[in-house]
């Protein structure tokens, strides 16, 4: 337990000085708030450059937040683990103005696949989304 | 049908409006490339800003992309609908510079639930993600 | 408020009487037992008939429960619902000779659509697999 | 490739043996109609057993008809391999009586993760479910 709490921290401590230069995370105005070992959570302040034609913020806007906190959540505890599979459920609409919260927790991690919950809500506490998804961890050293 | 048809085409030219002044449309740079009932082809170039930390084309991104084609399908039929649900697979890598085009197809359209299936093929017609997604068609009269 | 009670009152009388009789919950040995607004719980007991190819509990057993729960925790609130989409992930395995549990609970439920997680434990407690899915209601009298 | 073709005609040989005692393949009443290398078709007979409370199919048992497709597919290029992950898209509606025949085709077969889709039909070759699921490869020898 002792070695695998060693590459954890190592994972960490890597996984935030990497946000720093992610372009994406830049371009999106996605900030990290918090790692720990299985879990991230991320901030987004909604911007009118989000808005779809139906006036709301677009769906692919929610579902990046999401993967944001997903994939430092699963890189916490399996690095690296890149994405399968996410499926998300749209609750509530959201908007221009609105800052959003989006909070992963890791519920398997496995050496050969890992399964991930995130939950999206807006500065009043209200639920925007619900998402899941599959990491499969890269051991580049099999 | 000849009401129908009506319909469609109306929401169809309705649509192809509404896309040259839509905000995420021109900040994630994804072109409406062709549109006919039940059926939307999106394009989008892959630039360095969309990265993530595994130096790959970030998720959302590509989540962006099957779900702008996916809106525009969906809406062709029954508008406005919005989006309940939406699933990703990550098939293929893919890089800045890498061309994406998203196909969506409408499989049912109904007065009360759509679901659609978005393929998502790099310039080498390599298939990158496949998506599916229920919507729910918001009627205002009713 | 009083007559939507009143509504999620009559939906959950009528489906505890409807339980009883249902083909599906007697072949498949599952008991409806618990049953409140918006919340459905179901026990299944794991017999060698259920075993795939592996040896291990076929996935659609596991699916066929926690479709349950979300049936009935779907219909408690809207009464009739349907499915529309239906997302599981299967966590850890189980045998013949377990006692599953499956809980659902609805967090959204509007007139277009309902949306509901569903946990699946077994006698020790251990999560066995999540999943989650989408409901339109369909209301006869529109 | 023709080490890998060997293995691939291999595990068809051994799942074809198997299906024929697969406890859970009787209970259903599942018929294995073809297998080739990452394809597999199964019909199944709709009895009275299989309704639900709305007079309907059960949706357990259409997710049990996709995951049994699912599993040969995936197997014939993977053996052994495991579910992660599953989604239904639920069409049309089905009733006793009906002769439903699940087609399933692997889109990616890796060695960390497998992703395939599932197509059900109806005796009359209408549109009944669609599903797609993530497997898992597990190789004893690893």
């Amino acid at each position: 337990m002792i070695e695998e709490d060693a590459i954890t921290a190592r994972n960490i401590s890597w996984l935030k000085e990497i946000e720093t230069e992610e372009p994406v995370a830049s371009f999106l105005n996605m900030k990290l708030i918090e790692l720990t070992p299985g879990y991230a959570k991320v901030k987004m302040k909604l911007i009118p450059q989000y808005q779809n034609f139906h006036q709301l913020t677009f769906g692919g806007i929610i579902m990046a937040l999401a993967d944001q906190a997903f994939g430092y959540a699963s890189n916490s505890l399996a690095y690296p683990s890149v994405a399968s599979q996410f499926n998300t459920y749209f609750i509530a609409r959201t908007h221009s103005g609105d800052e959003l919260t989006a909070e992963c927790r890791v519920i398997k991690s496995g050496k050969r696949a890992g399964i991930s919950e995130v939950t999206i809500k807006n500065q009043d506490d209200k639920l925007i989304a619900r998402a899941t998804g599959v990491t499969i961890p890269i051991n580049y050293k099999e």
